[in-house]
């Protein structure tokens, strides 16, 4: 991949939303020419004083630098700035690759007068090669000084593989104000979060304790980020940020007893929510936008564990490629689980059509509309397991040739 | 995938090796048209009076009723003969499934005048679809009356994806007698083997007590087709055979204890070794065959993971395919793979060339070896985690162009 955006635009985009200022925050970007690229691969955003924050984190015990000194810093919940390297992991790079992060955090946090662990840092792009730290020091004197830019440009920016920029914003009622969150992510390959995700951001000037940002976010994250697949690897620098900046003037949201709480919440799983399908939308490769949703399971962790077996079949994924209602290919990820099923309670639907039932085909299938539906570009699959009320959603994408010529390829 | 054998070969095809006949095992084949294919598809081996069987089956949870009464009858130790379904695996097919097999079964023990417990059946190909009670019971009557065929016959009739038949023969000195062993395997896709494997079969004229047959099979399935890996999709059907008939005189085996029993052990693993590898071979869309050797983990079981936890990753896959050094993706994987690693203390190697160590590239570290490496048709990968004394090795091939081609149309 030379360049994020320069390839194919994915059939599964959806246009940049009108994506509203948030007070307290303002993002900036730069060209660090982390590649041999023509394009800005720097992002800063700058953050009011007194902004809270809680994060969510990549479990790849292989984690870069970025993503153990973010964990660290996000339990002191403040933050000041955050910047997104595009193009170089930074990731499996030792002492080099934490030098790198250092100065970043120290040049930054003696222009805004903070303290180095207000500013969070985070790089994705190729694994094993320490950021080069001219650049970066260059880069971040740059961008520093550069005027603010749109949502649209700053989720550019942090994009590498991507095709297309992602964001997504929403408001919610809290008391008396009106709060408003604007998210942007990035992330189309190495998608498989366990508990955390790509790089995404979501902003809010409203004024909420960090420990009860942190619940909603990682209640969010399980409904959103750790519900999607593209193909089962998991990103050595996957995290979700979220800042609020208190701008908005409302009481601070302490816990679900403040008002307005629950519409905060619900407000911050649906930014997630879009933005986790956002990426899905990007996944290499993708020609279809596929959701899985298990019933019946012995509980809901049961559940979202079959529903990513299904989604990260090859087998499924393919045959949802190939416009295939091949829902033999759903009997097996559901066999292969490791989770609590039994075969001959097992139902599976393509959209509404039932087209397996109590062991067997069922015996009002009719092929006809499963096709017409498998045909489009949304494509419902359910699947009952019939034990119990456990339930989740996950979402993937289709496994196409896409994915083998932009990953066969990479780096080289 | 209109019938066996018809696609083009694996470019890493072996030729089909001089295989000895088994006194007391006599193959045919016939074709009952489970497809719409002039090939023969069904295979039947006729095993003396007296023969001993062990046997391992998919962990599959939704597995097919053949499976089911396999892992049922193995129990009695005793088997007379083996029928073979190609093109459709009957598998979720509830009720009508398993009257197709009980007709099979009592059709061929009426013949033989066993008892029907003492013919294991297999099928494979599509899912969902009931056996056809008719082509089943013409197909099993020609087979019956059919004259002997050759193992290499037989290897190609069990197939379905299969691109070229595969079989592999040793022989053990076992006391004052020579036995031999013959075994013959199918496999292409769908193969995730968890504790058992496709079909395989491997054929003895040892006397062996069936228990310890069992112990040696199941010890030999650990370390070679539990050891491999294709898609990470594990098959409904998935399962290994062992028939002893005790026609090389040879004083009958019962522990290790007895003469020869060691050699035995030895010639078993590796005609499973030899078989398994074959498979990876036939790959669907395999370009490359991979090596991948763990060490330094903490139980050999850990290290087993971690290496299908490379083995299994599309981004491995895909960079071996590009032949791309990539190792930051085998980082990734490692990192995924739920086990005990220490990013620090990884190390990796492509051939002898160690490209990482101590959580870093290699000072050492110079591409053009490895990259000429990548060119080639072996690929040996190895990783040390650095933590203790555990380790394992497995085998699996590239993602390419040619597994979505042969996936995204099977079936329709």
């Amino acid at each position: 991949m030379a360049s994020a955006m320069s390839e194919a635009k994915s059939p599964l985009a959806q246009p940049f939303p009108a994506m509203p200022q948030i007070a307290g925050v303002t993002p900036r970007i730069a060209r660090a020419g982390y590649k041999d690229w023509g394009r800005c691969d720097l992002t800063y955003v700058e953050l009011a004083e007194g902004t809270a924050v809680a994060g969510v984190f990549t479990r790849n015990v292989c984690c870069s630098t970025e993503v153990e000194m973010g964990r660290e810093a996000v339990k002191t919940g403040s933050a000041r700035a955050l910047v997104v390297n595009a193009g170089n992991s930074n990731a499996f790079t030792g002492y080099r690759g934490r030098e790198a992060v250092e100065q970043i955090m120290n040049q930054v946090a003696q222009h805004l007068g903070c303290d180095p662990s207000e500013v969070f840092v985070s790089s994705t792009g190729v694994i094993g090669v320490p950021l080069p730290l001219d650049k970066a020091q260059a880069g971040v004197a740059i961008v520093l000084q550069a005027a603010p830019c749109s949502w649209e440009d700053a989720a550019r920016t942090i994009g590498t593989t991507d095709t297309f920029p992602k964001g997504a914003a929403m408001q919610a009622v809290v008391g008396d104000k009106t709060v408003t969150l604007a998210g942007i992510i990035k992330g189309s390959g190495m998608i498989a979060p366990d508990m955390a995700t790509m790089l995404g951001y979501v902003f809010t000037d409203a004024a909420i304790a960090p420990a009860f940002l942190q619940e909603l976010l990682s209640a969010a994250n399980a409904k959103s980020f750790s519900c999607i697949t593209v193909d089962s690897d998991t990103s050595t620098s996957d995290t979700v940020l979220t800042f609020a900046t208190g701008k908005a003037g409302n009481a601070p949201i302490e816990s679900f007893d403040s008002p307005g709480a629950d519409a905060f919440a619900a407000a911050l799983e649906a930014v997630c929510n879009q933005l986790a399908h956002l990426v899905v939308r990007d996944g290499e490769g993708a020609q279809k936008f596929i959701s899985i949703e298990v019933t019946g399971a012995v509980s809901d962790d049961s559940a979202r564990r079959i529903g990513l077996a299904i989604a990260n079949s090859p087998l499924v994924k393919t045959a949802i490629a190939g416009e295939d209602a091949n829902w033999g290919r759903v009997v097996m990820a559901v066999g292969k689980a490791g989770e609590p099923a039994n075969r001959d309670k097992l139902a599976i639907r393509f959209a509404d059509k039932w087209v397996a039932q109590a062991g067997l085909a069922a015996d009002s299938y009719d092929e006809a509309p499963v096709a017409e539906h498998l045909k489009g570009k949304e494509i419902s699959i359910g699947v009952d397991i019939g034990l119990g009320e456990g339930r989740a959603t996950v979402w993937t994408c289709d496994l196409t040739h896409g994915y083998i010529s932009i990953n066969a390829d990479y780096r080289s």
